[in-house]
């Protein structure tokens, strides 16, 4: 029993390795008669892509993605959507340092052990390469939660020491894609791309931490007792590549509160029943309550770096592992999409799931 | 849809509502074979019990199981394991009062609203009484894994401010049980049952955080690009009552580390590959590399405290909610077991999936 | 991976073995809201169960069941819904001498060899007894079925040579429950009760096929390619103890028939879309087109006899099996409501699966 | 939740219309280190594709497939398999004329009413083009299945009344690829060849039914109670194209024996288990007894006829549909590696979740 698919009602299943053929996905559970914009698709893929500005890694991967089935006069028709990506900037070459020997806190190690046997090749399947078919699906399920009315945001909050104290709420959220790392604080988003820049320099490499954020979600999603809907939203981010750490609500910080502080009053805005905090994040029992839905993920920083390592190879003498050419200084604004991305797809995949809840 | 099953090989569907007839649980896949031991099953439910110390709320249920199927001479079958817990001290009285009106932080709004209808008694479906029949088939997952020599840990290392710094390999595990905090650090386990004394005085709760520890645990274990070892063990932790936040390895801290500082190099150690740091936590690429596999869960404080607070009616006018009698201060204590029977949950599923791996 | 669970959306899970303290059924996704009536899944169990009639086994179990869970105020609250029946008349003494001996065409030697260990007990999980916890759901998706219109209906159409040749539209189909073999023909009916009486004075059993159909059933489930309506009746029935076949619409017959003569032309009967003919069987490319949907379901003579029989024993000795005591000489009257159930079951699945399919 | 994958251990998912871009496959659960032989997969598609023989379709579909991810030098990695068709003779033209009308016995009315939108080239995705993607994974399937010498056979054993009454155990198999009908006795697909000429001509169309064998089937695979061996052979074929029955072992016929006929005798055949007759077609209580495994499919006359035939369109107004260029006067034939193909999933599938079952 692999691991390759995620969701249940809205399913993607993904495939490809960094430098095979070609990599991509298949959503089975698109609901039929949703509008299919490729150009959104692809603006979405570029968001996530390499080279796209000078923090994030120069490799060149146009990850252009072809449409082969599921949709028909430019509509879903409720059965499999497939997207592939084919690579091209397949530089196998530049790996073959490491065909033999374990690079530092990457998945070289784990992969031979578990499967006996590895596509070396830019990590193959472990190359967080993988989350552009993520990114593909991701942008249909934002498709149908935009037509919905239910927004999703996320954006970098932390880099490094570089915090944004800043509460969601006072911030434009409008400026996100205006920055390269993705910040809509200008003034800390300035300061993070200096420090990023910096990091590169050395040819070392920083994490952070990314906020995500909930708009217009309906009340009732969710599915207790386990795909509560913060749970999904957990497995989800932290199945993103260097994702070390998921909190919700008041999360890590709520656990000096006291239950008299933490509660979350309701009361009747003009018909609506709301809470006057939120620490609970919009999630309450596992069911999303129709406030504002809001966490934060955090990343390690990425383990390419240049400098030489010590390691061992694959009979266990010791080693030396090169980083060579480009590499990701930072993953935050690459993960912006990303995280995006999966939210949506865990929104779907309950707003689905939902239907089927009351007679 | 509905989400009541857990794990994919050895897999969970539990059942039951707070006040109900019963609650229980079934296990379906779990290996043939395996002796069966009821009096530490009954010994796992002690320990999360309520009543059983002064610290946890002081409602009297026995939590005494009953063995349906599945087991023959001592030994499970292969076929389903079911295990009921016939509810007793149903105080169903108790909870008339908020039959009407949604409790701050509950999930009594969201449930009300996702289903239509709802069973108000003690919370019914939602309240955590649910985790019994996890912590009972987690001891048979426990049970599995020590078979194996692999050894599951938890303790509680924060509430409120008082956070236990001593990194886990300094402490000695083995007087977890010693306390009623459940902290192996008799000093600091004194000031946080102090704390929570004071709290419950008070009338009111506190949260904090449950260290989670794996040792022995076997290389290969995890299954990418969406089941990783990690990204089960996150949902396993949100799906717990009460829970805010899951990091591991180098967690939210790592973010302010370096590549170069956060790396774990391989070495040779007599013929294993172990690394010489572990803020990869045990788990890279999302397989375990055989290192000690270590995460941090966040609790919030529970809701239900004695105070009135302000609220709503089902019909969304103002009302009053009050606390009665027996509840929780802190969730801590109890979460422990919770903690280390969700652990051994994943991990039995992924040694059973890891078998069909390799040719 | 074991494989107790049936369904996606409605999904059961059975347990229990013949003589083990008790079996039964969660149900997981059963929409709130519905009505449950308790008399009527009694009366369900009650047309399973043995001692029925002078031509079923005379062993008495009552099957009185237990509702555990899920239902509160006579409502389904979306809860997972668990029923339970506690085992009484379980004889294990009669089973001692096969404890060591496979009876022929049970399940004995596999169970044995899969397993490595058996509950020999009256078969153990291989006994047809489980699906007493099949009925027992199928009786709550039956009552769903209702609410929306939807009726199901079986009965027996063949006992050995013995076949009834009458279309199930010249029938009258309130007959079923009038005679003990439960074929609405009374003709036929006393013709097959006489020929199983005959058989049982011998010890011996006989086979037979049980007709299914499902009148009312909405355009539009069933979700291609694999989880088809009609593939996954088949599953549904093949599942059932002693199944050997399946067919639905023309089946079998409908191989020797040309494309022009099998094919359903379709007319518009008063703006409702209909096909003259229906050998299509009420489904068309997986999916229900409205007209009936009818099939057939082929059980073989059930293996326990009275005459001693040869085989081996574990060790693969001669050994000698002798039947003990209450068997059914034929399986077709009990047959009924497990076919009725498990109809009910798949059509509730798609049903809810169906919610999904469009924006 | 839609329903295009199959197999839990061994899980593949389609996708693809008949004249979009491409069709394809995923498997997700292939063991690492198989050696994956692309010429062997090829060589199956081609015994399913069209224009093969004078009996079949003359449309001409290479059906060259790319293997896009999960194999690296030669061998599976243990990651996703993901193969691909892009389509090449889609002579969307020839559809225009079904643009708005519903082809007697064919899915255009029912999809068009479950999605509300349908795909009406050349069927979409209820073409049985899509099986393609099937046999394509199925040839890897086969590939595990021999490494471990298990062999699947399938034959045509019947069309329209010519009836191939010859048990199995008397047949020289190696003859079945040296027919065009693939049946193995050739005095009787010489008769069989003629018979579907003659209807051909008549531009009419005839069913009959695929004889499916497993040798060397290891014991115990199958999972009680739901996922029986049988139960999911039975789903397997049913989910193909024009597939009307299933039965195995005695099947339809066993039904009018006794149980003292019916019954297999165990006997120690030099230190093996066997069974003196296999009435129970290699599997009792669902799981494999190690004799063959056989069973027969019912396939009904293709519904693409070239006689106009009357019909509605979409508004519900009479049409006549005209049946156009190039058709299957009978599928059985090109049905045989399709049948293999889901055979050989099947028994992967259960394979791989037969590694958990022990200790």
């Amino acid at each position: 029993m692999a691991g390759n698919s995620f969701g249940q009602a809205f399913k993607i299943t993904t495939f490809g390795e960094s430098h095979g053929k070609a990599l991509g996905v298949i959503i089975d559970g698109c609901p039929a008669g949703l509008e299919i914009d490729e150009d959104f698709i692809q603006h979405e893929l570029s968001r996530r892509r390499p080279g796209q500005s000078k923090i994030v890694t120069q490799r060149k991967e146009a990850d252009t993605f072809q449409l082969l089935s599921g949709v028909f006069e430019g509509k879903s028709t409720g059965t499999p959507i497939s997207m592939v990506i084919f690579n091209q900037d397949a530089r196998s070459k530049d790996y073959s340092h490491i065909a033999n020997s374990y690079r530092p806190s990457h998945a070289d190690f784990t992969y031979q052990q578990k499967y006996g046997f590895r596509d070396y090749r830019g990590g193959g399947r472990s190359s967080a390469r993988e989350t552009a078919a993520r990114v593909a699906a991701g942008a249909i399920a934002k498709t149908l939660l935009k037509s919905l009315g239910i927004q999703t945001y996320a954006y970098v909050n932390q880099v490094g020491d570089l915090k944004l104290e800043t509460p969601y709420k006072e911030l434009d959220l409008s400026k996100i894609e205006d920055t390269s790392v993705r910040c809509p604080d200008l003034q800390m988003a300035a300061q993070m791309v200096d420090y990023i820049k910096k990091i590169k320099k050395q040819g070392d490499t920083i994490g952070g931490t990314v906020f995500g954020l909930v708009k217009g979600c309906p009340i009732g999603l969710g599915e207790p007792v386990f795909d509560k809907l913060h749970a999904d939203l957990a497995k989800a981010m932290l199945s993103i590549n260097a994702c070390k750490g998921f909190e919700y609500g008041s999360g890590f910080s709520g656990i000096r509160m006291k239950g008299s502080e933490h509660n979350d009053v309701f009361y009747n805005d003009n018909g609506k029943i709301k809470t006057k905090t939120n620490h609970s994040g919009g999630i309450q029992g596992g069911i999303s309550n129709g406030m504002d839905i809001y966490f934060n993920v955090a990343f390690k920083p990425v383990a390419t770096i240049i400098p030489e390592q010590d390691s061992v190879n694959q009979v266990g003498e010791p080693a030396k592992v090169v980083g060579k050419g480009r590499h990701d200084p930072c993953v935050l604004p690459r993960a912006v999409p990303i995280v995006e991305a999966m939210t949506a797809l865990v929104l779907v995949d309950h707003l689905l799931r939902q239907r089927m809840i009351r007679l």
